[in-house]
């Protein structure tokens, strides 16, 4: 089963979409969160502990996999799916936003970006051709097209300079694709500019991607920018093909992006906070190396289904925090990422059930911490 | 039910004994290995997947629980079975080994030792009593009497005279203990002396107590004497206890000491090694971060039924290593502990069919790194 994205309803109040994402590798109920896995790993976690907390795909980084174990490596073991022991469906990034982030170890050409690794120093051209072949021979279920991630701020001029690259990349891309198996989403830069942004949705979608994504955002730039762009340029998007809203983000702006009719996200907040002893809950927050939890013998959220919840106090996981303890990360990292995916699932069900609105309302209310 | 050790039989080549030891919290087969937990955590498992490698019982470390979080804590959550989450049998030391590690920053006194916490600074009485309290509170199923751990090298007068310290702390041990339902077991001391240590196997056994350790073993003696005392001490214990050969020891070490008539082990080799990338194998054992495994598509072990060699290859378990992920680490000692834990199976299996002398011939010729 090639891909294949099913609208199965939008909703009365918002523009929130209920859909199913169809893959080789399973179905992907839509909206749906995408915890990160960098390095072929979504840190501290068993494929079966991701898979438990209900998560359908996970997103991989092109960048980091074609320097280390490299992409013939991984083709010679089978593909990513099987040397990561995940089958079910992955998105890749195309590399572009890591080689942006290197900042002065990488130089842009009209024909690609030339980079020097951050493991080593050594020197990388990768053009949206390279993209397209690292990520075919990955296997990607899902791939992006090397855009050109415009920095913020940025002028105008910059702006749309770097949105031309974005866009005769994206041509170079569509045309080296050769395995319909798998998508590939087209990328909507033009910075914080809406005229831009609009231009871009508009030359982009006019290419006929499997799917779209608005990149460049959350580099920086107010929230207000980031709303104010996701709200006025996902309506302009075909309505029958995902949108990806890349790289966000917290749980408040998820279900923002979700009324505006945005159908995945990608971030490495729930694994990143959860590292760093941040827990999210449905009332507050909870930082867990705080003295008030030593001798707390609830679990972090009483609500809460994920196995360190069943099974773990906030006691018990504030000294495995203080303890520099590697359970910490691993019970951490599970409660966080199932209180991500349970958000979609009450995302997807308050669509279902015709209340998103009043679901964003008292959502965007309620939350205290971020 | 209290605790209850069941000599099931006695191997008909070597001394090697099978048998079962009852606690309230369960049965444990011997003989038997415990994974350490030091920090109330077998670093980097979760409970359930301890319970998976067959394990059946582990070690906690009073010294670490009782500084951190501090045993009253524990006991104000639940006793330690219940804050850890592993509602299986617990083994806790007495503190004294640690105390004895931590070098200058201890002292002894007739009546217990003074320390400072490795952590903080702060200064500490450990005396008999308190080991006692401290292991009651925590709610041990198996305790251990304080004993002075003596150093190797030490002459014969000093050895004498730690050794006198360990048995009058022995009798303070016991007479302080107050809950039959925990278990608890000598410790014979006597260095590298073989007529010391035979004394201390005399007095301490004249105790009574529900089982004997051999003490201050692998504390950098040559292997020999460590084997020596071993083989010459364990049939001077009285048959119906559980023989335990403390923080033992390699898998050769423990085919040996089995051999001797050893029932119970702790180390925190299997747990140590896969942090540092040794993995066990039944031939050559691995070191993963080699480069000749990175595009090895087999397990650690083909004849492994462990999650980690049911799922990921040696090139994924290179690569994750060499990458710094956590997951390496994880994978890495569920592997370890798995080893071990199919080993004394299989130990208990050649005792059973009367075949353990065969069993460790080979074993003990085969084995090349450990």
């Amino acid at each position: 089963m090639s891909f294949q994205f099913d609208l199965e309803k939008i909703d009365t109040d918002t523009s929130a979409r209920l859909g199913k994402i169809i893959t080789t590798h399973g179905v992907v109920h839509t909206p749906a969160f995408m915890p990160v896995g960098t390095q072929g790993t979504v840190k501290s976690m068993l494929p079966e502990e991701i898979r438990n907390c209900g998560v359908e795909i996970i997103l991989s980084n092109t960048y980091h996999l074609y320097l280390r174990p490299g992409y013939e490596t991984i083709k010679r073991l089978g593909g990513l799916h099987r040397f990561i022991s995940w089958p079910h469906p992955i998105l890749t990034d195309s590399g572009g936003f890591q080689v942006y982030s290197l900042g002065s170890l990488r130089k842009i050409t009209p024909d690609g970006v030339m980079f020097r690794s951050h493991i080593d120093g050594s020197e990388h051209f990768l053009s949206p051709q390279k993209a397209i072949e690292i990520q075919e021979t990955l296997g990607a279920d899902i791939m992006m097209c090397l855009d050109d991630c415009t920095p913020y701020p940025a002028t105008y001029n910059q702006t749309a300079e770097s949105l031309n690259m974005t866009i005769k990349w994206a041509k170079f891309c569509k045309t080296a694709q050769t395995n319909s198996e798998q998508s590939l989403f087209g990328i909507i830069q033009g910075g914080s500019y809406l005229d831009l942004r609009k231009q871009a949705a508009e030359r982009i979608t006019s290419l006929c991607f499997d799917g779209y994504a608005l990149g460049g955002v959350s580099v920086g730039e107010p929230k207000e920018i980031m709303y104010q762009i996701t709200d006025s340029i996902s309506p302009l998007l075909p309505a029958d093909k995902p949108r990806y809203l890349m790289g966000v983000g917290t749980p408040s702006d998820i279900v923002f992006a979700v009324s505006c009719g945005i159908d995945i996200f990608d971030c490495v907040i729930p694994t990143r906070c959860a590292r760093h002893g941040l827990l999210f809950t449905n009332s507050e927050n909870v930082v867990i190396k705080n003295a008030r939890w030593r001798e707390d013998g609830n679990p972090i959220d009483e609500t809460c289904d994920c196995h360190t919840c069943r099974n773990f106090s906030r006691a018990y996981l504030r000294h495995l925090y203080i303890a520099g303890e590697i359970l910490a990360i691993v019970l951490n990292t599970i409660h966080n990422v199932r209180y991500y995916m349970k958000l979609m699932e009450n995302i997807r069900l308050a669509i279902s059930e015709n209340r998103f609105g009043k679901f964003r309302e008292d959502y965007l209310n309620k939350e205290t911490n971020l």
